[in-house]
């Protein structure tokens, strides 16, 4: 069944940011506009500020189509964002009801929501409860995560970005480590994001090519870690060669589970709510390079600005995060609901992909890994064929409107 | 005394790398070619290379101007660097001679130094050597040094373009910290470099703007650290705020003159030459945080990225750290010795510089910090008269060439 006239959408932003987040956002108003919906909604910090009523007209942000470009060159969650996860239908559907209850009072059609595995949760019990209820709105997620970790979909919109940011940074680095050396190596250990999937350590692959070396070691955290083995291997690097740099995950574990960053004295940390951070184990394969090869070592953590940096984001990523969310509104439109997008690579070179749509009951809190056959070298280094995977994902470049040397962000400035 | 014809000229580059360290040896060596050098020698790793007669010639690597474009765009020493300093001459003879030696093998007429405080007492000692003996080479050093340190010039080439990254990568983690908050705002504390002078620290301020709340806190190494009045000030800003990012540099210090890194767990680690390693204060103010408000806190350390990121350098920096290179060639070329350009800054608003030699003993062995007077509001911010000396220096960009989404450097295969 199509709607004839939509009335109003809205759209929501939930997780941890990505350099292209608010690209998805920008295709979802584009093309609410072109098909003339009433009113664009935005959640104020996802279903968490939906379920407060905090909803935002969009129109009274982002009025020109040079807001639209301004939109998507700025980094982080522009509606803001929550980690909050819907509960179970039975036994909860006062909360359910609510939801609804406001869809209802704001004559909403269309709901969208853009972020990863928990997100696509929020759709498909959306739907389902829809579905249950006799409801007519529609529902679809559109996929964003720099873990690259929500299945079916090749690859998920912020992982290009984020992978760039680490290519990049990891050449850079890698260009200073090997500007001393000429007596003995410096090591530098850089952890990257990942608590399950490696995909973004992989990303440290990226920096090889004609005019680098590229890292020594990438760790991942689909291969249990041995400490002896790494021993070893650096041991062996900073004897043959000027410069060792290494790469590991932060979810990396050793064979008795635990995390290798509980290894070291970082480990007694624990946060507010009792968490164990799951930072520092660059730190502590850094101490063991320095006491095993007496080299001068250094951790180095690229923390959120892996997820954040904009400035670099691959454009790539920033047209097929804009496609996401403008073949949502289309998707529902046609009459879908409790889908997802995904991207269908048909060349990887030339580069060439198409998009569908896929069940989200398929999708959601299902974790994609690095395929183990990607994992060469003793579990040290990632093949040709993840390489031939991430290449075209960092291609192009969208670069940042600058003033007076910044770049320029578009801001919500609430009341 | 003009030599007639200038036989080779010899450059090296020394201490810590900059993203625009190699724009200055494009300078010398575009300088040298147009006066019709023979040859341009490059010491491989510094005065401590050119001791092991380790000299490039650097035709070999760097033949036309588009080497000379990728030169300008690639991050740390393409020459190799090093942190040796020379000994005093009273004693150590043999080692001057030495130098004079390869100098007079290599038919050498000019000497250029690229470095900070410690390079520019190299070109002292050099040319005081010289002076002593009645050699007739010359001796001009360079300025380059993130930490912006040196006296007499106004600012010196690699901070703009460190200042410019710090900039950027403060507005990228304010907006990422932004996303979260609805109910408690995150605190992020992040990392500068600056062991003695509070600089780069400062650069955090640049972040500020209409689209950006800028840093809540900046604290400079010039200001003793005091831990309560911190622990006052992050209540109070996570009680209003629902987001706090908080800059502090590696060399702040409490009154008792340890530093604040050492108050934390990670005070324990110490390098494999029983060093203390001066990184961790972040985390030790983010737990602190964590601590006192009970808000999810997160430390960021920009590490080495902030004097490589030659992907954002400042086009003006780029610019003088050439101009700079070139017009000590120059300066040999007049008959100077025992100097060191310097940049003097004619107009802020329209931004209008001039540049010129100094004696180079008022300069080896000065540190400047930050003036007292532009740290303000109990040593937790910087003033407008801060940010109207930086402002000017991180204007322009100079994209680099992307090949396969990736910036290409130059690099130095040595057969």
């Amino acid at each position: 069944m199509i709607i004839s006239k939509v009335r109003n959408i809205v759209v929501g932003q939930s997780g941890g940011p990505t350099a292209v987040i608010n690209s998805s956002l920008a295709g979802i108003i584009s093309k609410a506009r072109e098909l003339g919906v009433d009113k664009v909604y935005g959640m104020h910090h996802g279903i968490q500020g939906f379920l407060n009523e905090e909803l935002i007209d969009i129109s009274e942000y982002i009025k020109t189509e040079s807001d639209i470009e301004l939109l998507k060159r700025t980094p982080s969650a522009f509606l803001g964002s929550c980690r909050y996860k819907l509960p179970q239908i039975e036994g909860n559907e006062a909360v359910y009801d609510k939801i609804f209850e406001i869809i209802e009072k704001y004559e909403i059609d269309y709901f969208f929501y853009i972020g990863g595995n928990d997100s696509m949760d929020t759709i498909k019990m959306l739907s389902d409860y829809a579905a249950m209820t006799g409801k007519t709105q529609r529902f679809i997620g559109v996929p964003k995560t720099i873990d690259n970790d929500l299945p079916i979909t090749d690859h998920c919109p912020g992982y290009g970005s984020a992978a760039k940011y680490i290519a990049i940074s990891m050449k850079e680095i890698i260009r200073d480590n090997e500007s001393f050396g000429a007596e003995k190596p410096t090591i530098t250990v850089v952890e990257i994001m990942g608590r399950h999937a490696g995909w973004l350590t992989a990303a440290a692959a990226l920096a090889k090519g004609d005019d680098c070396d590229g890292a020594d070691m990438i760790y991942l955290p689909e291969v249990t870690f041995d400490m002896d083995d790494f021993s070893e291997r650096v041991v062996k690097l900073a004897k043959e060669k000027s410069s060792v740099v290494i790469a590991i995950s932060e979810g990396c574990k050793i064979a008795d589970g635990r995390f290798v960053c509980e290894l070291g004295k970082a480990s007694d940390y624990v946060d507010a709510f009792g968490h164990k951070q799951l930072s520092g184990c660059a730190t502590v394969l850094a101490n063991k390079a320095a006491e095993v090869t007496g080299c001068k070592t250094r951790a180095v953590e690229f923390s959120t600005l892996q997820r954040a940096a904009t400035h670099v984001a691959s454009l790539t990523d920033i047209n097929e995060a804009f496609n996401v969310g403008a073949l949502a509104v289309k998707a529902a439109n046609d009459g879908e609901t409790g889908m997802m997008i995904t991207i269908d690579v048909i060349s990887r070179t030339p580069y060439q992909v198409g998009y569908r749509i896929y069940d989200v009951h398929q999708i959601a809190n299902v974790e994609r890994k690095v395929p183990k056959r990607w994992i060469v070298n003793n579990g040290t280094n990632v093949s040709k064929e993840y390489l031939d995977y991430a290449r075209p994902l960092i291609l192009g470049e969208l670069h940042p409107i600058y003033v007076n040397g910044l770049p320029r962000h578009l801001v919500l400035k609430k009341g």
